[in-house]
């Protein structure tokens, strides 16, 4: 009598999915086996929608330790296909940034790494609310695709030590799902299941290691330092579960990075940027993320040696011809990289002019982000198109100076019916006050398998 | 621009899901009209089960306080019909228990209740798992039938002071929604959520006042009395701020109540209570249950000279006659209540007897429920159907000594497949040691408006 069925650990009859979301929601910690079930039984269908959202607002509210959230990495990571680059010589290296606004670090250090001989398998997300995304940035150089089958992958890493895709169905289609849930049931904001998600699809490129720039501020989507420190450390600690050398850094993004925010925008100031003439703060992360990458995939002794290098593939012109070299193997239009003043502009160009002497005393990011998307940069939801041409282009950031009748901003636009509105959003986002704020540190922390460190350099 | 639409508080349209379950997962306190706009989302599905999940396991871990308790009833409430009894003449009163082994009060202290002019309008549920339901029960009498539409019920209560009813799909279809989710999605012993889906069925009876058996111990929902207190405190005050007089006690349910436990057995011990010959635990919370009732529904005084007339009631034999003429009102057989001897009896019908002298140290009153339940007499889903003729006869409880062979508890049953589980069940439920346990008071404490009391008398 009341003989339990012989199995392993393993058996899934052993569970059911009330008895484990029970166990989360009294705040008991996960089993691999378990975690591995839920996912399994979701992404089959056998688990409906109803159950996996009431063990998402669980796990939020009781969180999720490391190995759960390895475990959880690695069910969605198994879901789908991993790709296999064993074909491709070196130590296979990205970056993951976990957004902001004016971040176009990735069509920077991409370039430069590859020219420095380490392979760079990146698989990029669009733009969504006040954060951009890489996709929609390459997808504003005309011609350029980023839908590529994996053959074709493989092909274009082999060839040039880089390659610039979109997530395919095959990556991680278990975390596509659990993210369209956590969207509409309030559960996206868990360092845990954030950290699943990021790493679940990095995880399925291919790399060996992998840097990370965790942002915090107005910004970000970690509003705090704190809350940027633990996510970071979960994902690093995600990475080393997996044996991937993962070095991850905290910077500021209570600034805009640079002065362009929008996507040809954006593009435009990378070129700049791989030209040798880029904003300081954009160059000073790139290097720091492209060194660390270049010591990651061994072609550097240290980080410091690894920033040399970066800085060497932009002021020998190696960087700039890698990028002219990709974007040419992705179908873009190269006319547009070699001479981008030639890109065509949009039909609505608005100066913001300073009312008073001053200084930018701070700025709301956020809104920052909001105004370019009103503009017609980004999307509000999914099913939304970006405009190439829209954005905004920064003169003047917090620390600046400005005198009265300057111009501290400039929006770019096509869509007249929300212009004014985002003026008002952009000027809502300056403060200008009598003195300068105690400048902020851009990186604050390296977060590697050793801990958290204090950065200075 | 950004202009909010105009309209009361009460317009949907300010609204929406996500941030209403954001509010409650960051444990803030939602408005009345937030909890309204919820279920009435649900309720017309606008708003999918994965979002009212992630809800429930909001509400479970950051809780709800009294008057998101309230709003919740309340809405459930509206979400269906609300009986108008003002037709009957009198002060409708009705006892709600939060259900245990071997309850059978409602069936002594409803007939008790009318018999002294106090009109009872009753809906109760039926069994499932451990603990029984007052539907079945009445099933087991032939011919009784609970399936009666809204006119019928009016017509009986007028006629008898006493109506005796399943749940129809017009009283709180939200609850009925609600809690088939909770069930599958981990949310069910929340004591806010509790509250909320006895008290929209309670109220939608048609009634004036309320009492409340709040049942703890290993054969109740609640295990402690500390949880117990909590939930009968919700109750209470919920009932109160729907202006209906409502007293709760806290009752013990670590042992099964009386001797009988399962449909037809119950009823028989309740004919036996009626006639003035039942157990003293059963025949003490009866009576204290009724006298409540008759002192809420104006009848006495006070609750002590309510039970006097309880008392009253069963020795002048006007509460058995009542009991004749319900029965005999809903369709059933009163040859049956009159005989109850000569009910069928069940084919294997096994003593248990005891191994060696003791006594009773305890039982465990769950394992209790769980035997009858493999008996036939309960059901593990809602599909199954219960057997009358199945239960328990439990002829030793806690504290009662027992010598070796004497025979301490008889199984009835129908399903041979099952029974060796069931005298398993049974025996391991019981501790026999050398000494009986200190006794536990049966009623620990009153709760009404003024607050929780120890409850002595």
């Amino acid at each position: 009598m009341n003989q339990q069925k012989k199995g392993t650990n393993r058996d899934n009859n052993h569970y059911n999915p009330v008895s484990v979301i029970r166990k989360k929601r009294d705040g008991e910690t996960l089993s691999n086996e378990e975690i591995e079930y839920l996912i399994q039984q979701y992404t089959t269908d056998a688990m409906p929608d109803y159950q996996m959202s009431a063990f998402l607002m669980a796990a939020f509210l009781n969180g999720l330790n490391d190995n759960e959230a390895a475990a959880l990495t690695h069910s969605m990571l198994h879901s789908g296909i991993i790709v296999d680059l064993s074909h491709v010589p070196g130590i296979k290296v990205d970056k993951h940034s976990t957004g902001g606004v004016g971040d176009k670090l990735s069509l920077i250090l991409a370039p430069i790494v590859a020219a420095c001989g380490v392979p760079v398998p990146m698989i990029s997300g669009r733009g969504l609310g006040h954060s951009g995304g890489t996709l929609d940035k390459l997808e504003s150089i005309p011609g350029f695709t980023v839908d590529i089958d994996l053959n074709r992958y493989k092909e274009i890493i082999e060839k040039h030590n880089l390659v610039l895709a979109g997530q395919t169905e095959e990556i991680a289609p278990a975390d596509k799902r659990l993210y369209a849930l956590r969207d509409v049931t309030a559960t996206v904001e868990s360092i845990p299941l954030i950290a699943g998600s990021i790493m679940s699809k990095k995880l399925a490129e291919g790399i060996d290691a992998l840097v990370l720039d965790v942002k915090f501020g107005s910004g970000a989507f970690m509003k705090t330092v704190e809350d940027a420190k633990k996510l970071a450390k979960t994902l690093v600690g995600i990475g080393e579960q997996f044996g991937k050398e993962t070095i991850a850094y905290i910077t500021d993004m209570n600034r805009p990075l640079g002065n362009a925010v929008g996507n040809w925008l954006e593009v435009k100031e990378s070129i700049d940027c791989l030209n040798g003439d880029g904003p300081s703060d954009v160059m000073e992360i790139s290097h720091l993320l492209a060194g660390t990458m270049i010591y990651l995939g061994k072609k550097a002794d240290n980080i410091s040696k690894g920033i040399e290098l970066s800085r060497s593939a932009v002021s020998n012109g190696s960087a700039i011809q890698k990028w002219i070299d990709i974007v040419k193997e992705h179908g873009g239009d190269i006319n547009f990289i070699k001479n981008p003043e030639s890109y065509p502009k949009a039909s609505h160009i608005v100066d913001l002019n300073s009312d008073a002497d001053g200084v930018i005393a701070a700025m709301d990011t956020y809104l920052v982000g909001m105004a370019s998307l009103e503009l017609g940069a980004g999307r509000k939801s999914k099913e939304e198109t970006v405009d190439p041409q829209a954005g905004i282009m920064l003169h003047k950031k917090t620390g600046d100076s400005v005198e009265k009748g300057e111009t501290f901003a400039t929006l770019y636009t096509n869509k007249k019916e929300t212009l004014n509105n985002a003026i008002e959003m952009l000027k809502s986002a300056y403060s200008i006050g009598e003195e300068a704020i105690k400048p902020v540190r851009l990186i604050t922390h390296k977060v590697d398998k050793n801990g958290i460190h204090d950065y200075s350099d």
